[in-house]
């Protein structure tokens, strides 16, 4: 991976940060030891980004070999465990957090996709699976259908997100403007989505 | 991946969708949003060859890459979504089909084992896999056990066509033959299981 | 991979019939049919060197292309299936064996991650996650919170024992020496931690 400019490594981190939060919360809620705590947090924040780099052949995935990448969620894991009521408290700050950490993770999934040379349907929805992947796991491992399945527009913002992307780069428009679009999409719709409780429909009984 | 012949390349279409339908069944009945029940189609139809790919190492998995193994599951999806009591009362057809899927899976996992070096143990195991691994993951995602465990000789079924594969290659019969003779096992089997509800034993209490 | 010492595959070999009782006894328990004890078992003595070696890009992992991976699970799942009142009866002993198991894969997993370039926390995680991984897929699998969330002192016992791996290779001591210092290290842990009862703390509530 050619290195990334340090704001959008900040930026990578920060959501890094935020989906190991949701991920410590889960395992708190659960009542696992710190350990579990500790794992679901690092799961949540990385098994998105692990599982996009194990399909395109980006192995080791850096959220693997950085070991930045393994202290950001040890840390929210281990502020969860120990102050778990604050957490708990800024659940409303922590859900825009998140919606911004799903945007980031979309649009750096997308971008890492068509590096590698996938095609953009495959593009889009390995940026998808970026944002929503590692709560779809963090859910798995506590026997709990992902909330994904069932959330306000949480992986269509993914999606559309990833999407802004992939016409961007077809288009040629200048990459950093293309990453803000995509992102703003994909936050947009979330945090409508969540504010109208917007739901996608579900099957007629 | 060399190309597969236009017959070959339709029925693994043919398998895709019906798994898909399989694996949208499972979220309709589960109470999934449009996203969660396309997810469920998109698993099930692909997760299998996806898992085989990543052990052979055969990335990015055409599963992702080729865009086709996106849009059937897609249509899937919908139909199984918008008319399920339609797709509910077709259970029969759907039975067989999706034991011609499982057939076709079998043998074309056994034979890109092969192809990519694998020995015979493990080219069985991989045809096993990439049969049965989609509705194995399709299960975990809603949190119940896998079918395949407690089912009417599915994996078994798998397996021997998978069989059948490793033997005639090591024969050095004509592809096509041993295509057409695994799949035939596989379908077989799965079918008299069925119809006389063979099942592997249970352990004693 | 390089060909390992005859010694350290017959304890690897060792490992793996013990994980695969572990994972066999869990079917049972779930009344699985006689393939899906034989899954079990075979899950839980190879998920944690299959995902590791995804991704270290080791791939085929050695758990799928060498067949004495396969026949000793097999073997260990048929026995189970078929002496499931013995093997519950001897438990003690597959606890004490369960603890070698996981001491030789915390220490096998942490050396080759080394083996691949990995730097020391990635070594240690992965060689944590090839201890625990098995346990972790085998419960996944029938749709329990893994236990190793709750265990006593089990994924500490593995990370211990890898940690003493990465900190003895970094000081560029005999590698056998390190060997058994970090298996004796994660054994000990393990076993002080079930005798004892020790259990890392969980939140409050």
């Amino acid at each position: 991976m050619r290195p990334m400019p340090t704001l959008l490594v900040a930026l990578d981190l920060a959501g890094t940060f935020v989906f190991a939060l949701s991920g410590a919360l889960v395992g708190v809620r659960h009542r696992l030891d710190l350990f579990g705590v500790l794992v679901l947090a690092f799961a949540a924040a990385t098994a998105g980004g692990v599982l996009r780099d194990l399909i395109i052949g980006a192995v080791p995935p850096p959220a693997i070999a950085d070991p930045r990448y393994f202290v950001v969620p040890v840390i929210a894991g281990l502020v969860t465990f120990f102050w778990h009521p604050v957490v708990t408290r800024l659940q409303t700050s922590v859900l825009v957090l998140d919606g911004a950490g799903l945007a980031l993770f979309a649009v750096s999934g997308a971008f890492k996709a068509l590096e590698f040379g996938l095609g953009p349907v495959a593009a889009v929805l390995l940026g998808g699976l970026t944002g929503i992947g590692g709560g779809m796991v963090r859910d798995v491992l506590v026997s709990e259908v992902p909330t994904v399945f069932r959330a306000e527009l949480y992986a269509v913002a993914a999606l559309a997100g990833a999407t802004v992307i992939v016409l961007g780069d077809s288009a040629a428009l200048p990459a950093p403007a293309v990453a803000v679009g995509g992102a703003l999409v994909c936050f947009g719709l979330r945090m409508v989505g969540v504010r109208r409780g917007w739901k996608l429909p579900t099957p007629r009984p």
